[in-house]
């Protein structure tokens, strides 16, 4: 042919190499240099500039475009794989699994399914994982991008199957009766935004009021069921959860696994981070009636620290969660032999038909350091949440908003002589400072109508000290703003902020 | 505290160094040689009893971790990355993208949003977007993992849109009339599973007949619309193609934005990979009328041979876009100041809130090559497909079975004197022999009742000469089959299969 052939592949293998060796040295230098930068840094105004540039016609080649990283990209993180942050509920990486991510990126496979190593590999984290839940090894499940995308999966496959009709064909125009679900008020909005998203709108959720520890009021769970099924209504599915976003709360999961049975509904469990404490048989008692649910979410990247982006649905009926999900088409035949044989298809089985290699961070993270460790660090996570607690319980200054079950602590500084809004505005410029400072980066809840700083431990880079640093600091700064003539500033502050 | 600390960082970092480097090289030795390798071998049998393993309790470290990686993973790839892979619309992936994957890994941002330089880098990649696709720079749009997720974010956006209630509050039960979708026949699967995710139900698009181009048919589209309007639905969107899955045929995209603007429907365009085209002047003609969209789903690792996975989905209503997935919570409020600042809450315009930093792969690759190099690299495939098809054209005993305006060309062996129950067999027995003797990887499909050998072209690595390969293998395979002796074996393989 006459045409010149190009590729994305470099002319000169060895620069390559070299820019490739820096990059790795850079980021090993940059992960174990962690605990000495500050948590987060403000993004300077200037960097707009360069984030506003146009599309790049001419190549820059990988020397430039690295330095465009080193210089813009890398030095204003989030800041979750420093030892002191404890936002959201966001995972810190590992160095490991920085390398397994470079090899999934080379062997660059596309899991929808065929006969492929990648395929094998998911297939065994999901066998792990139904051994880790106390699920039947015939249960089914898929790699996920997280929680988010679990509960979607688990919610499609509980309306799927209770609502008593073909949803999948007929749509939800087509019910008898309207449909309903049940939750706690302190479930996470992937809840909600799943519902929404599945055309049983939001208000089919009855979110049921929480006792004094956030959990579920089981008697009020009962009573509104009943009323609904008197109403006219179909109640198909209840979601427990395994640690709520807020304060880590257990819902009671054997009492409503005792009532889904009974009404024939669907148990679904939010477990995003909390279903890992199965790997602790300390702690697992807590989250015990799991192992009933006909559906579970979870995430790798929360409490088991690995790379973004990995979560995880287990389904109990295989049939169930196949039916939801498979579309036929004559380009996606399976076949006995060839690239399109192979036993398991993941891409009749969520979302996603194209599908990054997810399942191998995982994989070779767990092979590295052994489940055990991971049972060690979920423990040792939970004794900072009760060092931290008890540290707030024993000081005057500082106020414990909710018990701590598990690796969440909510508290806020409450010096005398304040009302709950200024108690607010006081506490919100402290999770400000404290963030600012770079010293650690809590983020922040609402409980009860009062703003709470809120610590979520998913790090294993975190030790005890850093907490009785979180305390050190929280008092500091809130006795700086306090006193009288800063706090005026902070009252006028947020006064003309609402 | 008494506890000994743990982490999961090494305790020789030296070490971990080593096996990092090692590991980079031995995948950059893998991808420079992978056109010596064969596409792609089957998996042998024992393999399984190694992914049979039960949980590892104990660590085996990640000099061992990565030993199992290289001697029961790596050597068993889905072959995507090869030269003569072109199996289903799959890409290739590039070393840079490797390398900035192992970046991302490394910062591990999780891209829900907050103040971050990855929030910043993901919405310069969108701005590019819109640049590329002739939407607005006040446009809407998010990275998603891929082409069916893009879909159904665009699918939600319609619905909700367009359904005359508010469908993620009251839910489809409340609908006034069933509602109504439109797409031809030819569309890819994912837009099937939406509609049933959604609650729509399958039965509520219409799938419109297609010309001998496999393009929509835009009076039957009429037609279909005119007759629900009189028999009572409520028509809300018509999905058009930028490249069907099958053929590579692109839908009158002019002729559905015309009717979508007079009927008040909503216009989403599934371009998986037939949307990058836009880079191409030369091209871009061919989907003229997709700017003019409501939305777009596209994927980078497909077209723009980035590393799995990348798909973007593009809305030109930022506030439908929004309205669409924004949950309010205490938990996820946004500051003013702090790390819970920032611009871009990604989480609150798609269904994942854990979210990776998949921007950073696409916005170095731009850098690294230019935008000027994809277009030529898209021009050279297009090229490869019009040369493979000339091929087939000008040879007697191979058939083309569909017009190849793309980069995909689906065709036969076609000897004379053969049945169609016959010529089937005969040539999926073709297809299994060119992928297990690791000449070259095409998937196949079904075109008017008759199995076709399917050519994708997504491959930056393919070269003319790997299709003259092609054209000579399946003719030397298929003239080897049907020589009578071997025919008849076929034929019995083959009536058994049935």
């Amino acid at each position: 042919m006459n045409q010149p052939e190009e590729t994305l592949d470099p002319q000169d293998w060895t620069k390559l190499r070299e820019v490739g060796h820096r990059m790795l040295d850079d980021m090993l230098d940059y992960l174990r240099s962690v605990r000495e930068r500050p948590v987060w840094k403000p993004l300077p105004e200037q960097l707009d500039q360069e984030f506003d540039k146009p599309l790049p016609v001419a190549p820059e080649g990988i020397e430039q475009a690295y330095e465009d990283f080193m210089q813009h990209v890398l030095p204003y993180p989030l800041g979750n794989i420093h030892p002191r942050f404890w936002s959201w509920v966001c995972g810190t990486g590992t160095p490991g699994g920085m390398l397994a991510e470079m090899l999934a990126a080379g062997m660059n496979s596309g899991v929808h399914g065929a006969a492929q190593s990648a395929v094998k590999v998911e297939q065994q984290v999901l066998s792990w994982c139904k051994e880790i839940m106390g699920f039947p090894a015939n249960a089914s499940g898929i790699l996920v991008t997280g929680g988010s995308m679990a509960n979607l999966v688990g919610l499609t496959v509980a309306r799927n199957a209770k609502a008593g009709i073909e949803v999948n064909q007929y749509g939800l125009k087509s019910v008898t009766k309207p449909l309903a679900l049940y939750c706690s008020a302190q479930t996470h909005n992937s809840v909600h935004k799943a519902i929404g998203l599945l055309g049983l709108g939001r208000d089919s959720l009855r979110e049921i009021p929480v006792n004094d520890r956030f959990e579920i009021d089981i008697a009020a769970l009962e009573a509104t069921i009943a009323q609904d099924r008197h109403d006219g209504f179909r109640p198909i599915c209840v979601i427990g959860n395994a640690g709520t976003v807020n304060t880590g709360a257990v819902d009671d999961l054997n009492a409503i696994a005792d009532i889904c049975a009974r009404e024939n509904m669907w148990f679904h469990v939010d477990g995003a981070f909390g279903a890992l404490i199965s790997l602790s048989p300390k702690l697992r008692p807590l989250i015990s009636g799991m192992e009933r649910a006909d559906s579970i979410a979870f995430d790798f990247h929360k409490w088991m620290y690995t790379q973004y982006d990995a979560g995880c649905a287990l389904i109990r009926s295989e049939k169930a969660h196949h039916d939801s999900f498979r579309v036929p088409s004559s380009y996606l035949s399976h076949f006995e032999r060839g690239v399109a044989s192979g036993d398991a298809w993941f891409g009749e089985y969520g979302v996603e038909l194209s599908r990054s290699f997810r399942a191998l961070r995982i994989w070779m993270s767990i092979k590295e350091h052994g489940i055990d460790k991971y049972r060690r660090l979920i423990e040792q996570n939970v004794a900072q949440a009760r060092h931290l607690a008890e540290l707030i319980d024993s000081n005057a200054e500082l106020e414990l908003m909710a018990p701590a079950p598990l690796n969440i602590v909510c508290f806020r500084y409450r010096p005398l002589g304040f009302t709950e809004e200024e108690l607010d505005g006081l506490n919100k410029e402290i999770l400000f400072q404290i963030q600012e400072r770079g010293i650690a980066a809590p983020s922040s809840t609402v409980l009860n109508g009062k703003f709470a700083i809120r610590v979520a431990i998913c790090n294993h880079r975190s030790r005890f000290e850093d907490f009785d640093v979180l305390a050190r600091e929280v008092c500091r700064i809130g006795r700086e703003l306090a006193s009288n003539d800063a706090f005026d500033q902070v009252r006028e502050i947020w006064s003309a902020a609402d």
